[in-house]
Formats: structure tokens, sequence, C-alpha cells
């Protein structure tokens, strides 16, 4: 089949762990007999730099074109130190989501067995662990209305949710717990909060249309709680948006793995897959960034395009990687030597090339 | 010197464990001359049973007369099952903090080394750990407005805090960190809420006051992270209502006890000191119960009211208990027995009364 991606490899490290998911989807290409049309656009400081702006034009028209896209990262020092700055590389992405409509953020979370020893978690806590967070983006108090009395004495932040935005979110975690070990988590704070009510109210609704999913509702701290004494309790926890921003990153602490996580952004047309770790300039053009949270996010790409073997198998990669020790410095392992970004990359290509 | 302390002895296990924090009280007047005097009131479920509600008149005004507050618990399966219950014992103790105008909870976190092997963390990384959460507990989303549409489509929470609400709350945790580490950690989400915004402008303007106190500000989500990968950064931690409610919980998943956890709620006139267990009634009657945490909730009232050597009598007393082993059921380490509640409490005030 035939896939149009739009690749944003954006700041920092960015472009060189995205050249290296690019490596891994070409090897999935010839091995699956795909072809895969990538349109590269720019976002974030190198497109102010370029244009003015963090979001070009063209690169929302090729991202609205596109099947999906590929993303590395945002963000550059020479804005975040200047706090007079406008104009900020972070902002790029935003607009794009919103431009996009991305309201879905997906993030899966994996001990991986040979990176346990990296957790901060005893092994027998964390082993095991395989979930995913559905966080709903583009609703809740962070884009609620905002005000600071004339006084200067009081402020106010409004959250709200409608029963449409509560539903599309539930309804891609439901299909989502259905794929997997069919357990929903809903975390809201349904004691205090209308908005967790309705939020409640609406997935104990939807639930009925998926019977064969067992459903379950947590307070958010005593979510928060559960994750770090007993991980292996998720399957598919689905929540708001700021209880989503902390429990994620909860969550991304756990494993021991952080350069490892990938994460995606689902709208109802487009769906764009990038790395969670940011920019890490200090590293840009060493060669020494690790790839495979950009890699495994380019998996995530695939099973969106519904080719789920395909994706399959550059896990399957990630993983040999991993046993073989061909990693980065930052989950280098004691006795073992690192290896460069575009080697790792090199390795999961051929592996997925000359796998039986 | 003469102290009033108000005791409620609450629900579920919550006499049990009052009783034995009374036994260290009374060591602690014995062995340093000073005279409390207990007025016993009720609250919760056992309030409700007697009286039709579960904050009686005169368990306000036994409160208001008092120097400070001894509470044990409040809940009872018997309304926690009956969803149509108007009337909930928890209401009582938030309508007496609102009563006593309460305005913050302060949760203190500490690694004991003998119990750091029940810990979910390495020992590594949890080891040395003691910091204190300040947490704003009158404002923000909690007790703003709450709206649900006419057609039931949407729904709206408000969350709000004045200079003055952020003012009260931040002189507490900057004198505790002038007798601390010196160092404050202030966590929001600045980048997003206004109410954050408002939080950091109005700290960082109290700040000048104590030039002895270094202040960092941290993202919630950041905080969260870095509580569980190094929990020895922090020393005091300020945060509004909500952000509060879901870091003094993972605070408290961390160290392996949370039968020790004590916590008190404190006003301009008034402070409340209780464990953060609740009732446990499963356990009630039986003498199994942890009382180490209303123990030491006894140990931060005598903090309150100025007697600092007595307190550390007190912690003292419970470390010995730890190191030798008597503890109960909860916290028993391999190869040990555990006893009773009685037997615990009965060590500790004797500890306090025979230590030189
Ligand atoms: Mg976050
Ligand atoms: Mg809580």
């Amino acid at each position: 089949m035939k896939f149009n991606i739009a690749v944003i490899p954006g700041d920092g490290v960015g472009p060189e762990v995205v050249e290296q998911a690019k490596k891994a989807l070409d090897a999935v290409a010839e091995a699956y007999n795909h072809i895969f049309i990538y349109k590269e656009a720019q976002l974030g400081a190198n497109a102010i730099d370029a244009t003015g702006g963090p979001l070009p034009k063209e690169t929302i028209e090729i991202c609205k074109s596109a099947d999906a896209i590929l993303f590395g990262a945002v963000g550059d020092p020479k804005y975040d130190n200047d706090p007079s700055a406008k104009i900020r590389p972070e902002q790029g992405l935003l607009n794009l989501r919103r431009e996009l409509d991305l309201y879905c953020n997906v993030r899966p979370v994996k001990a991986y067995d040979n990176l346990i020893s990296n957790s901060p978690l005893k092994r027998e806590v964390i082993k095991n662990s395989d979930f995913v967070i559905y966080r709903e983006l583009t609703g809740g108090i962070y884009f609620g209305e905002k005000t600071l009395s004339e006084d200067k004495q009081t402020a106010h932040d409004v959250s709200s949710y409608t029963v449409k935005e509560i539903s599309r979110v539930t309804h891609l975690a439901f299909q989502a717990a259905q794929k997997r070990k069919k357990k929903l988590t809903l975390v809201d704070k349904a004691n205090v909060l209308e908005t967790s009510r309705l939020w409640r109210k609406t997935v104990s609704e939807i639930a009925k249309e998926y019977k064969d999913v067992e459903l379950e509702y947590l307070f958010v701290d005593n979510a928060a709680m559960k994750m770090i004494l007993n991980p292996t309790h998720f399957d598919v926890i689905l929540t708001e948006n700021l209880f989503g921003d902390m429990i994620s990153d909860v969550a991304s602490s756990l494993c021991g793995s952080i350069g490892l996580l990938a994460s995606s952004s689902i709208g109802a047309e487009n769906g764009l897959f990038e790395p969670i770790h940011g920019s890490y300039s200090q590293a840009k053009g060493k060669d020494i960034a690790n790839p495979l949270a950009s890699i495994l996010s380019a998996a995530m790409l695939l099973q969106y395009l519904g080719l789920h073997e395909e994706a399959d198998a550059i896990e399957r990669a990630v993983d040999k990687s991993l046993a073989l020790g061909i990693t980065t410095q930052d989950i280098k392992r004691k006795m073992q030597k690192s290896t460069t970004t575009s080697k790792v990359g090199d390795f999961v290509a051929d592996y997925i090339t000359n796998q039986d």
C-alpha cells in the first residue's frame, strides 16, 4: 500500500532521531511491499529562523494532506533563555495540534525487562507493567477562561468539558482496551468536581457499547498512588487534560526508560507521532541521542495506519537491540559499551529487513 | 505549662489509636512537668448516631476553646455503602475545618531506615528522604463555583485564589523551611494557569522576607516525576489545594509506611492533628491498628504548641520501637513477631518516661 507521511524533524536532536525512524519505516516498506512518500516540513525554532513564525502555513497544508505525521522535537535554548521572546518554538506544536484538532494524547508505558535496573522502583514492583494512557488534549482548565482581577488580587481559571469532548476520546480508549487486556480505568475527581461527574456519567453510558471491557473508576490521587505501588494493575487509563498531564509524567518516571517512550496525538482526520523526550539541544548533532523513542513512535504510526504486523516488526527489532545491548549511552547497562544514534538505527532497520 | 487539648477519637480505629497518642502525651506531661487537660468531643458516624448530625455544636465549641485538637479518624462503611445517605460522617471533618478556618495542611514524609524494605522504591532512591508538604486547604477548584448546563451537556468548575489566601500559607511554609534545610519548592503550573501565575508572583514577593531560604519553582507534573526519581531533592514543598491533594498521595506511597504518616491542618487560631490513614473499620476494636501515625500526630501537636524538646522525645521513642521491631502487623519485618496497638502505645510511653 501507499501512504503519505508528513515528516517534521523539528529542533535539537529531532532531525537525527527522526532519521533513524525513517530507516525503520524504509525497512518495513521493503519487507512488506509498501510505499511511504515522505514530505518534510518545518516547525519550531528552525521554522522561526527560516520564516519568522514557528508554524508555516505550508506545514499545516502538508500535515492536512498526509495520512500521518512523524514528529521529532521542538525547542531551542536561545528562546528559553529570553523571557522577552514573544514567539516561542513550542507554540508551533500547540498550534498544529489545534489546527488539526488532535484531541487525544496516547502514551504507552511498558517496563522492558532489559531496562528494569534503571527504574527507581524495585524489580518486583515494576516488572511486567504495560499500560497506556488516553488523555483528552483540547479541553479542561488549560483552555478555559483565565482572568486576573483589576486590582490584581484574585485570579481565576475555568475548567469546562462537554459530553461531545468526553465522548470522542472515550470511544478511542474503549476501542484500545478491546485490543488489549479489556480493562479501562477512568481517572477523575468525581467526589469534588462537576466536570469529573460529567466524565463519569458520560463514560458509564458509553461503557454499555463495550460490554466486553471492564470499567473501573479511580480518583486521581488514588490512581497516582496505585501507579507507584502496583503499576501492573493498569491496562488502559482514560482521563482529562490536567490529570493526564500529571499522571503521564508519573507513569513515565517509573520504567527507567524515558528515552524509549513514544506518544501520539490523534484527531478525527490525522495522527501525529513523536518521542516524549524534548529537543535535548546539548546533544544536537553529536550522534548520541537515543533514537528508540522515535523509532517506537514510527511503530505507533504504523498501528494507526492499520499495519499491525509491520508495527510488531519494529517493536521486535527494538526488543532485540535492548536484549543485545546495542543502545545509546543513556540506557547502557554495566559492563556494556554504548553505541551511536545512527548505529542503533542501522541495527533496527537491518533486523527488520533480515529477520525471518 | 498547662494546655487544653480537644480530643476527637472519631470512628473505626480512631479511638484505639488516639488512646495510644494520649499515653505518649501523658508520659510527656509527667517527664516535662506539663498539664494536659483533655476534653473529649464527638464527630463523624458516632456523632450521627448520638445526635443526628456529624458535627455537634458542642464539638465546635470544645475545639474553639482548646489550644490544639487531637483527631482520630472519620468514616463508617454503613454510610459508604448507602448512596442515598444525605448525611455523611466525612462532612463532619470538612465542616470543622471550615468552622475553624484551617487553611493549611501539613504532611511530613520521612523514609525510616527500618521501613525502607516496605517501600516500592529502591533503597538507594528513597534512603534519607525527609520533606514536608504545605498544601493550601480552603481555596482552589474544590471550593469554586460548579455548574452543569440545563441541557446537561456542559460542566464547569472554577478555580480561584486571592493574594491573601496564598500569602498566609506561604508564610507558614517559609517559616517551616527556616527551621529545616532552608529550601522551599513552589509547585504550580504557571505556564498555563492564571492562578498559578498569581501564586508565583505572590510567593516570589514574600520570599524577600525570607532571604535565608532558597526558593525553587517546579511545574506539578515535573515535581511528581522528581519526587519518584529523586525524593531527597525536596525539603519544604508549597502548593495549592488540588495539586497538594495529588502530590501528597504520591509522596505517601513512597516510604512504605502509610501507617506512620501524620498530618495537621492549621489555622490562625487552631491546629488539628491526625494520622493520614482512615477509619479502617475492619480492624475496629481488634487492637491491631498501627498507632504510630496517631502518636506522631501528637508529636506534631507538641511542635505546634512550641514544645520542641517534648516532640523530639516522642519521635525518638517511635524510632526506638521501629529499631526494636515493636510494631503492629502492617510494618512487621521478616522473622519478627508483631505486637498489638496498645502494647506499641505502652512501649512508646514507657520509653518517654524512662529514657535518660
Ligand atoms: Mg506533563
Ligand atoms: Mg489526596
